[in-house]
């Protein structure tokens, strides 16, 4: 099977299993805001996250039926962030995957609300022993994700984001920033899956590794994605990102010099699995896949 | 000891405890994302549901000093839906309890990622051990959390609030929405000192009836306090839910009768907790507390 196909594969069980949580929640959760959490969560998603937490529990035996739960929580967190990010007063961002943002469809107060509930949502998910039968497991998963996302992490990251618009970041600056915005969701979702699988102490580092390297290919293809989407003009959603001239790795460094970067991270990424068998082998696809990502 | 100083007592306690927890984030926080969190959190509260958390567990013999990281942990949660709910596609609301709301201070987009990142907080707190050494006791914790805060109970209830603005509820559609928006947190607050205690399920039965008709209680008294600073035009806050006539309980009642409710309420809170002794004695008290608010 080509990797497409085994995102897509995943892809499937992440929305079929959303659908049931969906239809777990709906009777006491007002319509409106029930599609406004729908609306966050369905679309063209790639399910990046969840493949990479579902792949990485598989080498440790856990199958993809015992990770999917904690696959879609990570996702929940996900979109949450997304709905928040493409806010008015964050990044006023009017289309995602060529669909109207939440706030747009829904107004902002509910987007705003949808994105509080999916953030709950996560959490309940998490704390439900259909998750994991071991309550210890589970509180290891909701400790990390609180970690991966909360001030340290993600909502740290994206409140430097605020604030870089009006200092210049250098390199570095830039690297923190992504690390802790991006990276650390992505560092997660590898980690839960070695969590899941009772990875020891040493596979958890060696992912954890994997995880930082491919976070940071990842933000930089996108960069590049947006880059060669600037040169071309599209005319689409209102990017601040670039309207704001907001300074990206691949801004700082050029396009040459950070594709460079790219194949590097990537590369270093799959050595992190060195001492993993074949069983590690859809991680490596992934890691590759982020290249692709730019073409 | 009057009830007042058993109050404040917690609330110090509570708050020597919240400084610790931010010291422990502090160097890894971008620093106005810090500071936007701790404007929301300290300040002129009464810190009603940490004490209502903590008397709770004292019922079952768990002492304050055990409950006190999941009482902050509660704080969190309220403290993030107050800043959310401030904002202006919310209640627009410029003080709260006499200080510049966060938004005001920080500006919207830190405002929301304060909110979110306190949310993510009492996450984090309540699946430290710390918090609890049994992680099964942390699950439970957890899970109720986040369903009281939920799309089914209080972000429901908040994006029902917005709903509400445009059709006119009747009295069961009012009760419904408070029980979601206010009464679900505040009865967490005396379910999660029962489980921490290890409470068998009659006492966390009698407990959750006891925090329903406190919540309710609670909200007829906010609601009557608000009619009475209206009737003497404090001209304070553009507080919404006057200027747009939004309709409480004491509107659909009128005064005599809310308060009539009010008492009612109070005396069957009291009476669920006939079963227990004089360990129960602060809940009591706590249920009385609610009437003299109005004055």
């Amino acid at each position: 099977m080509i990797f497409k196909d085994r995102l897509a594969q995943v892809a499937k069980m992440v929305e079929a299993s959303f659908s049931e949580v969906f239809n777990e929640i709906m009777c006491q959760t007002p319509p409106r805001l029930l599609a406004a959490m729908q609306h966050s969560v369905f679309g063209a998603g790639k399910r990046f996250r969840p493949f990479l937490l579902m792949k990485s529990a598989e080498i440790f035996g856990s199958s993809s039926l015992m990770s999917l739960r904690v696959a879609v929580a990570l996702e929940c967190v996900h979109c949450y962030s997304l709905t928040h990010d493409d806010l008015p007063s964050m990044d006023n961002d009017v289309l995602r995957r060529g669909k109207p943002t939440v706030h747009i469809v829904f107004g902002e107060a509910l987007a705003m609300m949808a994105g509080d509930s999916l953030l709950m949502l996560a959490f309940e998910i998490l704390a439900d022993e259909r998750s994991h039968p071991d309550p210890a497991i589970r509180s290891r998963l909701i400790l990390a994700l609180a970690r991966a996302s909360g001030a340290c992490s993600m909502t740290g990251g994206q409140a430097l984001d605020i604030e870089s618009l009006t200092d210049i970041p250098d390199e570095a600056d830039i690297m923190r920033l992504q690390a802790m915005k991006t990276g650390a969701l992505l560092r997660y979702a590898v980690i839960a899956g070695g969590i899941i699988g009772k990875a020891d102490e040493s596979a958890l580092f060696l992912l954890g590794a994997y995880g930082d390297a491919v976070g940071m290919a990842f933000q930089i293809a996108d960069d590049l994605l947006d880059a060669n989407e600037q040169g071309i003009e599209t005319g689409g959603s209102s990017n601040r990102d670039v309207l704001l001239k907001k300074v990206t790795l691949v801004q700082k460094l050029g396009v040459d010099e950070a594709r460079h970067r790219l194949t590097f991270l990537v590369d270093e990424a799959i050595a992190h699995l060195a001492d993993f068998g074949p069983e590690a082998e859809p991680l490596r696809e992934a890691a590759r896949f982020v290249i692709t990502r730019e073409t």
